[in-house]
């Protein structure tokens, strides 16, 4: 816990914060106002702590950044392990990924949000990257071997149609609002009838 | 045309600038360093102009970005009006149209590029916007339109469909380079074919 370095008796209520709660208002931040253009006084400041307070619990803004791709990556990463998708057929793997790269959108959305603005500017970014083109990676190959068992078309190119479609899935960020009128389950629903099915009837 | 303004014999085999090169040349460094953060200084440099001469030809830096934006605003809502899409059944217009916009931007990629990070800044970057809005509102409109003539699936809400597909669309801007192994019409194909009728053969 991060407790509030201010005692004045109006702010004596406020309760103080767990890591995860710091971790929250520092990926508000990044994201508002770009991870290289905000200082440890930014965050500090957004909190009402001390600069020594934060550095009490954790070792600097790279760390902090380390810690919320890694909120994103892991989530996305957990699908292609998670049992329940791991032994289904490839296209019904397919789905169980889509549709959770979806929930974890939206789940994490500004955790995601930032993981997809990362240009690679640091060790900690191209860790990142890296992580991410592997996890593209393993998509492409679930993609390629359900070309191979004959459950995706192979008129299509296998690592274009991946990435159009976490593409579609990724752009979810830029208008999707948590709380809004757009229900989780049915946008992830959308998506993964659009990817596999197509708009058209039949 | 721009004549060159220096006159110093090593350059004077160099042609001059028209107006469409002059304004690939600013697209190219908005999109490089952010359109804030150029200067008609640094475009004059760029192009080893002086500023004069520039200004010679249009009026400010906002005239660049406006018709930056028109080009690539102007091949989108070119493809709800071609005759040769207006007149097909619904679904067949949704294809043209997607077919359409894919080779809108891989042909003005540095435009479309410019297009999609408009943020809405200035008048100039509201009224893009305004455009945009309005071209999402025809292409919904003809999705509801192919909805209730029963070839597009209506278990999907066409409004959030149509964001997805156009998301997928535009996420070819990030890795799609002109010239590279991905042909354009093949791409175009793709794109329809995973929109209209899903990766999953059956």
């Amino acid at each position: 816990m991060f407790a509030s370095a201010e005692s004045a008796p109006a702010r004596r209520g406020r309760p103080g914060y767990d890591r995860a709660q710091v971790l929250a208002v520092a990926v508000e931040l990044f994201n508002e106002q770009g991870y290289d253009a905000t200082s440890v006084a930014d965050l500090a400041q957004r909190l009402g702590l001390t600069k020594s307070a934060l550095y009490h619990h954790f070792d600097s803004k790279e760390q902090l950044l380390a810690l919320a791709l890694d909120e994103a990556l892991s989530g996305l990463e957990g699908l292609l392990d998670d049992p329940a998708i791991a032994g289904a057929a490839p296209a019904d793997r397919l789905a169980g990924v889509l549709r959770g790269a979806v929930l974890v959108l939206v789940d994490r959305l500004p955790y995601v949000t930032l993981l997809l603005r990362v240009r690679g500017n640091s060790d900690v970014e191209r860790a990142a990257l890296e992580r991410r083109r592997a996890f593209d990676h393993r998509v492409t190959q679930l993609v390629a071997e359900a070309q191979s068992a004959g459950s995706v078309r192979s008129d299509v190119d296998g690592a274009v149609v991946t990435r159009l479609v976490f593409g579609m899935v990724n752009s979810i960020v830029e208008w999707y609002r948590p709380g809004g009128a757009i229900d989780r389950d049915r946008l992830a629903h959308d998506v993964v009838t659009v990817a596999l099915d197509g708009m058209r009837t039949r």
